[in-house]
């Protein structure tokens, strides 16, 4: 069985290195894949959209664990999800909340509090649940333990929050850029739904886009805003950088018109 | 079985990790291997040396998957090539031909054109092939897929090109740096060749360096032009980083005096 | 059984994919973790504290091979231990030292010298044991082969150098900054012995800060000086990074008063 590992640890410290060991201990029959490490220290958003638009490329039966725990060692509820085949273990910080929504596939989900203390490690640091809480949690599940035995149910888990694009004056929203990919896509948080009418302008960087369904809709060389995961818009390019080309990076802010018609 | 992956999608997008969720969701007895994934973006020459540097330290059976593949969603043809019991999978650009050719031991090398739709992903996304074309074909292989069911064969696959020096005067050619690794050691775009004669200088950074066979053939801290990879020069310094030393970085340019006797 | 690699080779190159190559070639079972890649070049003492902070994490029966190896080619040993159950397998310049005692537990450790070259790929590398002696040596220990086999058995194995703290005046020590990692702890070569006293004051980058035992005994917000591996003191804060706060990098020298009562 398949535990992947989406983190903000970076591969400079042992700290991925420590997960693994001590789930290799309970379990060494596990398969062990990393998604990311590299999610910006503390960024829930980010490692929400990693894993939710990756999770759907493993098998059912798949447990994911992702640690992006700014609230570690204070009284935010660790968790576990069963959705649809696919077990989610991580802080009850919105972090996996676009995931769990993502496999459900309008089953209902099961959602528990960790409290096991035997299917966590003895000693349990305030500032590493990764390797003393969620790594071993994973492993007990992979070796067999009962999705019950984690701890008792919860009516539900905290959402992902989304800062909203902010009104400026009637018809003009201020976006931003969340995240910027290795091959320059750009995500937003502009909803779809924010583009819903024809008649918008998204004035980002130094180009003016227009929304098309796909990147063969484009013009070659000419951006478009395409649907992404978490219900975003995202700007990319056919076989270019949109970042590049646009002068764009991470925290960039973004006016769109909406609702006027555009020359 | 060996699952071997070369890319250039660095390790900071999730995109190695959903790779790897859809070889284990076909192929759960694989065993994935990470050459590295920090191929500069684009760049084919750099991928095809690393991979045929490396590929010959894994055992026969292992399929090896690059992906270095600015084509992608264009018409260059996706390949399969097995030679001398390793298999090669990725974009028909260059990037596999160092490889397939280091290993054949002189043996034919069989290579056909990827096809078979039962074999990819379902939905097959315009721009990343590593996730819906090559991986999947790699994990049915170890699965036991049979060679002829990839496709039809083909006469031959693409050659690496490799950006020749230039000439600039009688007996003097203008080189390149084409990629200087974690150690100093500096690949070139001279070929071994190019050296063939005994009156030669090579001028680079701020040091003058002679050929010696290998690194014990040198005076302690003196660099030395040794046969790399692709049948390349590289430029190498005994328990010491060569391009430290000489100031050498990525891209400089540099002059190579031959046929002319040198002080 | 499970391999862990530790080591400075980075992940652009391909030298740790060579490495996995050449075990699974040995040893396909091998269950390979890497525990860091990211070593500063050179920076034993880095590799050791992260190999003994790590090792303890996996289960007996593990063999952690680490290779940071300036003197890879010259006259210094190769050597595996095994302490308590756990294999080293490395460089005999002190990096390997820690690990190996933290681990003993008291009981006897024995050290053998690395000379079976049945157990070694046929052609060794100037420049490359990781690859050529350690990563087959290890795959082999994997692979059953006794630790009797693996060469004559040795008196010691060499210590880790720490440099010391200088004394400065009397009562006051110039210490300085080993390491920092991603959450802002920083390592230094201050030793716990240095705090033993009571009136004691660390001077670092723009604060100053007094002993606690854990985190929790800090009021929030500030930094304390904490017990590490290698019985060195690290200062870090909690839910915080001590060394963005207190504006502090590797490198940094500081100021401690020991013996001086401090107000």
């Amino acid at each position: 069985m398949i535990i992947t590992l989406t983190t903000d640890f970076g591969l400079t410290d042992p700290f991925v290195g420590q997960m693994k060991g001590v789930i290799l201990g309970i379990a060494p029959e596990a398969k062990i894949v990393d998604i990311t490490h590299a999610v910006e220290p503390f960024d829930i958003l980010e490692g929400a959209h990693v894993l939710s638009s990756s999770c759907g490329y493993f098998p059912n039966g798949s447990v994911h664990v992702a640690v992006v725990d700014p609230g570690v060692g204070t009284s935010r509820r660790s968790i576990a999800a069963l959705s649809n085949g696919h077990y989610f273990v991580g802080p009850d910080n919105g972090l996996l909340a676009p995931a769990i929504a993502s496999r459900s596939g309008g089953k209902p989900v099961v959602v528990r509090e960790i409290q096991n203390r035997s299917l966590l490690r003895d000693e349990i640091s305030d500032t590493f649940h990764g390797r003393d809480v969620f790594a071993p949690l994973a492993a007990h599940l992979v070796r067999g333990a009962s999705f019950e035995s984690v701890g008792p149910r919860l009516g539900g888990y905290r959402l992902l929050e989304i800062p909203e694009p902010v009104p400026a004056s009637p018809g003009r929203l201020i976006a931003r850029v969340l995240r910027v990919d290795r091959f320059g896509n750009i995500l937003t948080n502009l909803r779809t739904s924010d583009l819903a009418g024809e008649s918008w302008c998204i004035r980002i960087g130094n180009g003016i886009q227009r929304l098309c369904r796909a990147y063969g809709d484009a013009p070659p060389g000419e951006a478009v805003a395409i649907e992404a995961s978490l219900g975003l818009v995202e700007i990319a390019m056919d076989q270019a950088s949109a970042a590049d080309r646009l002068k764009v990076i991470k925290g960039l802010q973004f006016e769109v018109e909406v609702g006027v018609p555009v020359a």
